[in-house]
């Protein structure tokens, strides 16, 4: 059985998107921590992440309020770290499959979010960069795709760590909330709704029809902080 | 039982060494093939990996010759996903720990090793910047090692992550073989060698002693590689 999960979380956070989806699809019973970002509590640093990022849990110890953590927890950080740990304290949630084959192409599936998509992905977003890279990012993780199911088929911690980023750039692209220039995201959504992208489109709406995306995800809340923070620096720019 | 297995490899790079190490360790069965780097085959990427990049291993599929891949075997790529299958494939060599705690932290440990470490290594000796860097580098690393012991206590996937670079590190200290200026290389191994990194030495003698790294490195082989390299540089930059 394992001990209290504490989450430190935030819901603008990719990253800790992927834990609080592990979690839900592994039905953990857990306590959620929202932490302000833009304004952290000052426990949070030297109490549980030095990085003071999220995410991170603190595992075990005795029951405490979160924003009073035992020193007797573990803390453990780094988003892909986590979600190996959630499918290593939950083995029958099956968040790996148990063929070492199937288990190592996830983990390369994982390897190229990080070092393909995302990258990719930033520098079109936050760089105003062109959208080919991000296109050519896309395709990476579409030719790792099988015809059909989820990363590896069954629903594993890869499609966790996905899920997350494709989700916020629909919502970018919808709203045309980005570092590019005015109306590029509906030109960009338009290619990769096209049959160019047609597998990663029935990707997407396999990830976000999935109940633990449904519980973990807020779209409106999300939209409105993109649209703050692009409409600060669009009215700052024509200033 | 794992099917067989062939290890694509070369002795200079480090990230095909850690694979190396834990097939090693695993007392795996295995057929090793050395790519020259220099002059990679011409079915190395088409057959084998499409990144053309060592380690990459072929797995299963009929007996064949190495340089003869068959279609058949199942071909993975990345070293770190690599560390993870051979710890899959052999349970019983118990290269991770098998508490989730003590795997998370093996984990946190390997993330340490590719975002602080050959980083902060890479910018000293690849590109002769300062070397407070590299020892800021090495300061994470000496933080999240135990009093006594490997990485995570036990001998795991951690150690055989971070062994080939701090390796090939104390070789070209020695040779004085970097782009630093030269006799840094020298200054800096008299400061690793100081009391301020005490437990990192102490780490590096018991990587260094471990059977499964005197099986698989070449300490002559890698410093005259690295001299050639380097002398040619230095040569150059004198002309
Ligand atoms: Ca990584």
């Amino acid at each position: 059985m394992p001990e209290q999960i504490t989450l430190y979380t935030a819901k603008i956070c990719p990253y800790a998107h992927r834990v609080e989806l592990a979690l839900e699809e592994a039905k953990a019973k857990y306590t959620r921590y929202e932490i302000d970002l833009t304004n952290k509590p000052e426990w949070y640093a030297p109490q549980v992440n030095p990085a003071s990022k999220v995410p991170a849990v603190a595992y075990g110890g005795p029951p405490v309020p979160a924003d009073q953590p035992s020193l007797e927890s573990v803390k453990i950080a780094e988003s892909l770290v986590l979600l190996e740990f959630v499918a290593d304290l939950f083995p029958e949630a099956q968040l790996l499959p148990s063929d070492p084959v199937l288990r190592a192409k996830a983990r390369f599936f994982i390897d190229a979010v990080g070092t393909k998509l995302t990258p990719s992905w930033n520098s079109f977003f936050r760089k105003g960069g062109s959208p080919d890279d991000f296109f050519a990012g896309l395709e990476v993780i579409q030719a790792l795709l099988p015809a059909s199911g989820f990363a590896v088929g069954q629903y594993s911690i890869a499609d966790a760590a996905i899920a997350p980023f494709l989700a916020r750039a629909q919502v970018n692209l919808e709203n045309d909330t980005g570092a590019w220039k005015e109306g590029e995201g509906k030109t960009v959504l338009s290619v990769i709704q096209s049959p160019r992208f047609a597998r990663i489109n029935q990707y997407i709406k396999d990830l976000e029809a999935r109940p633990n995306f449904k519980a973990t995800f807020d779209k409106e809340y999300i939209a409105d902080v993109f649209k703050r923070r692009f409409g600060n620096i669009r009215a700052q720019n024509s200033q």
